[in-house]
């Protein structure tokens, strides 16, 4: 049996040694002093090692199941949904005015780390709701507002987005989904939608769809695509709730994981819809959505590495398996612990400086969100906008790729369900795919934002670095050659990606895209080498202080070498391949394939 | 609904342009002449895409079943067993005298790539019949080969091996199944057995298990091993089946993939067994099956990323999606295919040049084996004992991340079960463990076989990679460039990385056991970029003939090309990694993971 305990200790090192949160001027990160935060930390971790956890393999071995237009979620779901809600969780980081904490995203950013590691299939109800809270609360009027967001801060009340159709997800100019203007300003919604999560289920009074559909007599292609809100219960003027709309679930998908969300195929016909922001400009609305989630699911990517992490290491010390060459260390015993061993011990580390490194870079990002919506820094966002499909596409990668290599760890036993360690990786399968696949993260990346306010935000990226390594090169010999070099090193051959795409993506734009990938990938790597450098500063800082936890700093050092030594040079690699420029990758016809 | 086209074009173009097998002096492959082999692997190719294919959906979505003692197949297995067993492909490459075809192990390579990819879990019954009969061919006496092998060549009855027990299956010597010597020359086994693959079920009329067990009374640990033949029903001296015998299915196991093949616990009590081979031997008798085990594992992880290719090509060329970004491909329509995109070229042409190159290293090392087998070429044997993990290791795991790519093709479709590209990963996955993990696999070639027999096999396989460069390099600059220059440069690589074990694993073993993945997949690099060079260089020779199919050849070079730019220079990595040593994999006590 599986189990999860919440790394309240390294989020707050990253909280308050790395990120210095308290001393920080972003509005409201003042009152984030160290004992605060742990207590919230601590609180959260109990709900998700002691509620959420232990309703992962139900989710995962029940699913859900529709019968008569009713989708049941697993045994316990609902009783956990109602923990939540009664501790407040879904509001944790939404404004007081409609029912929330207020407190700051990056707080929200730590404990959703938390519940996505514990039940990603459970927490993806209320992680949507989330989304589609925030798209109205930046779009919707004051009356959409005091409409839904108190009920969807709460939970009471579900949200979905509702993008994808059977023949286009990624190309949404494809859309046949009809919005059909009525007298009384609402929309008549006609179409299919597939894929949507928490599409419906038992666990709240009213689900509140946010759709894409195409308003009749409006332009061609994706410039015609606005966004509703399409209630799957009418609410009245009182707000208490009328009859249903015309939406309903037909079909619940069978997928690889994530059983425990209702992934549904949503058919409306003629459901009322509310235009939410201005017509046509569905997509911008949307991507208010689409952004957070991004970052959301890159935090998936980390989570499920975390608890796969954590559960292979508790295997590798239990197991006896072979000797360690070196000699026996467990002598007395008929065998030694696996983790003696060095190919263990190398997947082990690998695993565990990436979540740590990981989840330092999702945390920096979140307070980089923070600081542009509480302080409307410029800056902030331009830099998180530019490092989302980063967050999206990297740490979903190598995310599943760790739940790989803890699934391994366990052999055979890795294979068969009653471990859990295969739900992991099927589990963190779905965030390489879902919020646009990767592929599509990259060029985003590579496409769009490399070059956006004329490439400003990648040069700020560039000069964050130098100023880490100028910073503090010079004083510590043997912590510049395992940090510092290897991260001048890392960012220098990102900077020559980048000259590589100037220089040659202008005669032909496939030689910047067929290296977009590799660039997502090393771009990455950097990121997560510019948060170990900080996080082994901060380390050989408290080392330096009166700390009685020698033992936890050395560690992060260790791990931190780790990462530099093993990690970090696989950005030479994909530097070669991007060099290597579009010919290799576009030489076929597609007929010789 | 997925499909499957053998790929007989190319194997006939490895066997014949690449391997040149008709000329070879291997007894038996003076026959393989084009024509005879093409007939071979077309009607293979027929009953794998007709017969085995359809059911590879049906036996994920039913798996097997276990009631009263009786594990029933899914639906349709039955009658696929018959018409395999009907058209003699289970002895296609045994001997003769029990009934098979003799045909060299080369040929039943290239059929069981097809057999595998169309249906793994089918094929697994299959397989592991095959490799106990040849445990039994190569340590059994008369009698047992007389008993055993005409009923198992011809799958009437089917085999199994068991190896794992719940608490050891790399450590072996942990084992505790008894065997307690009787008066007749038999022993009575007395143990549970675990992941037994194929270990019960209905498509046979006797079940022969081969069974590691302890001879009471023998020397501790690995050294007291002894293997033994425990029918499922005892064969009485007629050759007609007797009562029952002491062995039965405990549980099926729930498993992530291969569910079409049962996965049995097999109690043994009181069982009946005879010894095969010597007494406290078994480790080497079951080696015999082992080693052939794991290159049929090797070639399950091209065969899975060969059908999940096809089947992402056939999706990129039929989905449509977005525009190519250098001029509309398809412009009268509502979106170009996928294929335009160079994101999805690249994920292509990975797929695509591994697959190909995984294919010819396999039909290569398939030769080597019938050299070892056939004409007791000591040096084909200690070059493939060689290369036996790095088949398995690197080709199950690129095979298996091959899966993945081919899945994420899809997006959200490659996620749901409906269109069969989920199998191909959940299926992928398993060849990473059994048979020995990868890790292992890792540990047997760093630990074992690079110093085997002073070192001589390893020597000889780089002198293999001299010779074609040394034959070929300076005739042509764009080959040279494209393909030699890259090899050499891997190569090269790969023996600095066998140097630094050298100079750096007498003083500590760690040193060489931490870098032993990456060595195993640098070597598994530079094999695939040899056989790129071969096959670059067979495409060119035809090309400078009177070929009429200029498009296969010149598409050979392009995929090459593909292969020695973007895949080919992970070895840099690989060697950067390894000459990083044991300090950053070992730097942490246990305690403080």
């Amino acid at each position: 049996m599986p189990s999860y305990t919440a790394p309240t200790k390294d989020m707050q090192f990253v909280l308050h040694d790395v990120l210095n949160v308290t001393g920080s001027t972003i509005p409201g990160y003042d009152e984030l002093e160290a004992d605060f935060t742990s207590a919230i930390l601590e609180e959260a971790g109990k709900i998700s090692s002691e509620v959420l956890a232990p309703l992962n393999p139900v989710g995962d071995r029940e699913g859900c199941t529709l019968e008569n237009g009713v989708v049941r979620t697993p045994t316990g779901f609902k009783a956990a949904f109602e923990k939540v809600k009664e501790g407040g969780w879904p509001g944790l980081d939404m404004p007081e005015q409609y029912g929330g904490q207020g407190m700051p995203y990056v707080i929200g950013t730590a404990v959703g780390e938390m519940f996505s590691a514990s039940n990603q299939a459970f927490t993806m109800y209320q992680g949507l709701t989330h989304g589609a809270a925030s798209a109205i609360l930046a779009h919707g009027t004051e009356q959409q507002k005091d409409t839904y967001l108190p009920k969807m801060v709460s939970c009471e009340w579900t949200g979905t987005m509702n993008l994808t159709e059977p023949h286009c997800g990624t190309d949404l100019g494809l859309m046949r989904t009809k919005a059909v203007p009525q007298d009384d300003g609402s929309y008549k919604i006609t179409g299919q939608k597939i894929f949507i999560s928490s599409g419906e289920h038992d666990m709240a009074d009213n689900i509140i769809h946010l759709v894409l559909a195409k308003i009749q007599g409006g332009p061609e292609g994706i410039k015609g695509v606005s966004l509703f809100i399409v209630p799957k219960f009418h609410v009245k003027d009182d707000g208490t709730l009328g009859a249903r709309n015309g939406v309903a679930c037909g079909k619940i998908e069978e997928k690889m994981g994530i059983h425990g969300n209702s992934t549904c195929v949503m058919n409306y016909d003629d459901a009322t819809g509310y235009l939410l922001g201005e017509e046509h400009k569905g997509m911008r609305a949307m991507f208010t959505m689409m952004n957070e989630a991004r970052i959301g699911v890159g935090m998936q990517g980390l989570a499920q590495a975390d608890i796969a992490y954590q559960n292979a290491l508790f295997y590798a010390k239990d197991r006896l398996q072979g000797r360690d060459v070196t000699g026996a260390k467990n002598p007395d015993g008929p065998a030694d612990p696996l983790i003696v061993h060095p190919d263990i011990r190398r997947s082990l580390m690998d695993q565990k400086s990436f979540a740590e490194g990981a989840r330092a870079f999702i945390l920096w990002a979140a307070t980089m969100i923070d600081a542009a919506h509480r302080s409307d820094d410029k800056d902030a966002d331009g830099l998180v906008s530019l490092m989302t499909p980063v967050i999206k596409g990297f740490l979903t990668d190598q995310g599943y790729d760790m739940t790989i290599k803890a699934q391994q760890v366990y052999g055979g036993h890795g294979y068969i369900e009653e471990w859990g360690m295969s739900q992991y990786t099927r589990d963190a399968r779905i965030a390489m795919i879902y919020e646009g696949a990767n592929g599509v993260q990259a060029l985003d990346l590579v496409g769009r934002k490399l070059a956006q306010d004329g490439g400003k935000h990648v040069m700020a990226f560039f000069d964050l670095v130098k100023t880490v390594i100028k910073d503090n090169a010079g004083q510590d010999a043997e912590f510049d050659k395992a940090f510092l070099d290897p991260l001048k090193a890392a960012s220098k051959d990102l900077q020559q990606a980048g000259m590589y795409f100037m220089q040659n993506g202008m005669k032909n734009p496939n030689n910047a895209l067929s290296g977009s990938y590799d660039f997502m990938h090393m771009f990455g790597h950097v990121c997560l080498g510019l948060m170990w450098a900080r996080m082994g500063l901060a380390a050989k800082k408290a080392l330096a202080g009166d700390t009685s936890d020698t033992a936890f700093y050395e560690t992060k050092l260790a791990t931190g070498r780790y990462y530099m030594a093993r990690q970090l040079p696989a950005t030479a690699l994909h530097l070669s391949r991007i060099q290597s420029g579009a010919d290799p990758v576009m030489a076929l016809d597609a007929a010789n394939f």
